[in-house]
């Protein structure tokens, strides 16, 4: 493999920074082409000093989860996430992961790094556990309030992510609607729906939420409200059914000796579901790969982020992304 | 218990009308005060004739479930979904229940029987198994393109439900939002948040879709499209972790032997989980109770929809929507 620079946000997620160090330890020992760049506050990133292929950048200060996005990113310039980057855009990092605020990514690189020439609104993407294979679904916050423009651009970065990240030639486009004919949905929906069918590749027509996961589609398209609704309601559902399910099998002492040999196999499928296990959220339209994991991500969903974004550096997802986009 | 009318449309459903006629039986035999009319095709209905507080009223045409809802309530106006409503309007049934198309029930609803003096918009809304208790989500789909004054209705129709329907004293309401700050959300979110905070009591901010199930309110309101979206990925998310987790149980014949005592536990955890506990959509701020029941209805769940539907009959939903909307 050819080789990949990942700068890394230590000061990132609920458990940082100790299994932020322990995912990037994990993610060069796998990829022995990867060089990671760890950047956070000198305590946190000592430990990884002389690491092999491990090189520490110094930032003095951490933006909290619940900091004001934009004011964080403007206040503290030396923060992990803002120096990330920075590294980004000076090009000695081909791409950036942090599983810090979502908001703060989002702001500091769109304004740190920049977008790519002729990217209207980068979106935020997520990609599914989808039965039987994965799905890209985006605008999953990004954006709360779109044109239907937009989500034309929205779908052709996907196309390109998936593409770049998972291996997936010709991706196919749905969009996210009300109802499968082609006349569905609002008066938003359907002057999107027309704007897809016009420009852009394999767009397979409206999918709606009970087949998110089901649809064989590569792509989901949706605005940033809708996805996000969309994206929490699954995981709040699966959530609770996995709990429902863990509380019949444990309802008595018969049902619950019989569901002892069981508990490996329902272990098993949460980790199947877990959308950690794709690496986190791809920021796409920003100069470089930026990706965002899950703030509850343990030390193998950082390495799966770190190696995602080494992914999509090495097959070059800033180029295809430039290349699909319509020029301007 | 003081009397209700219920009409019911027999030929609505994908099982009709044999489970519809089944759920009828089942209906009267649990509610001694219930009165029915089945509205149907003459030999669809026969059977009922002669049936202890059944009354048997023909209706000659059938719209089915791909028709096109307008259109069809124009052409066939002597279907068993425009007779039904005309018992309502009528004032010879109280309510009117259906499981047949959910477009041309409340296209025939609306129009057919009227809306409460002041609604702008009727709402249609799903009672949802929640935890620790159901919860109310709306709009699921009547008005894709709402303004923001709509949502107050909703609101304040849907608290009028969970009185009437649930026996809920001063059910709360919240505002499906992408995040639980007041600040939150789309431009149309924020202003909606405004509009319910300064006009409807028990008002308690925003939800997340990760928490639709399990935020513990009464009420929550949405817009026809996100409502949509959001309760067809809960069914659809649902359905696939439902089907993983017997994947999972079943993997091999030593897991199969272990599960085979866990059946019972994960289909009473499957009916548990099942919207047609609660009976079906009520279609609220027209001059009467109407509910739309789910085409994969079985007898069970048609019954637990006309009961519904008497239960809001008797609880006079109809006077307190009126009284509990802004005198105009």
């Amino acid at each position: 493999m050819n080789q990949a620079i990942v700068a890394v946000d230590v000061m990132g997620g609920d458990h940082s920074p100790e299994v932020v160090v322990e995912g990037i330890r994990k993610a060069v020992q796998l990829d022995k082409d990867l060089r990671v760049i760890a950047v956070g506050l000198p305590g946190a990133i000592a430990s990884l000093e002389g690491v092999d292929r491990v090189q520490c950048v110094g930032a003095s200060e951490v933006i909290a989860m619940d900091e004001h996005p934009a004011n964080a990113i403007r206040s503290k310039k030396d923060s992990s996430i803002v120096v990330g980057c920075k590294l980004v855009k000076s090009g000695e990092a081909g791409g950036f992961f942090s599983a810090g605020s979502t908001g703060a990514a989002m702001a500091a690189a769109t304004l740190g790094i920049g977008r790519i020439k002729g990217v209207t609104r980068p979106v935020l993407a997520a990609v599914l556990p989808g039965v039987p294979k994965p799905v890209i679904l985006g605008d999953i916050g990004a954006n709360a309030d779109c044109k239907p423009e937009y989500l034309v651009q929205f779908a052709v970065m996907m196309q390109a992510y998936a593409v770049a990240a998972l291996g997936i030639a010709d991706p196919t486009v749905r969009l996210l609607n009300i109802g499968e004919e082609d006349s569905k949905g609002s008066v938003f929906a359907q002057e999107v729906f027309g704007l897809l069918k016009e420009s852009v590749p394999h767009f397979d027509g409206n999918v709606e939420g009970k087949e998110i996961l089901t649809s064989g589609t590569d792509v989901i398209v949706t605005d940033g409200f809708t996805g996000n609704v969309a994206l929490k309601t699954l995981e709040g559902t699966s959530k609770v059914v996995l709990q429902q399910v863990k509380g019949a099998l444990t309802v008595n002492l018969f049902s619950r000796l019989c569901a002892l040999p069981l508990v490996g196999q329902v272990k098993k499928l949460k980790a199947e579901m877990d959308p950690d296990q794709f690496g986190g959220a791809p920021l796409l339209g920003v100069k470089g790969v930026v990706v965002i994991g899950h703030g509850s991500s343990n030390a193998t969903a950082i390495a799966n982020g770190i190696r995602a974004t080494a992914t999509a550096i090495r097959n070059e997802l800033t180029k295809k992304i430039s290349s699909a986009l319509p020029q301007a």
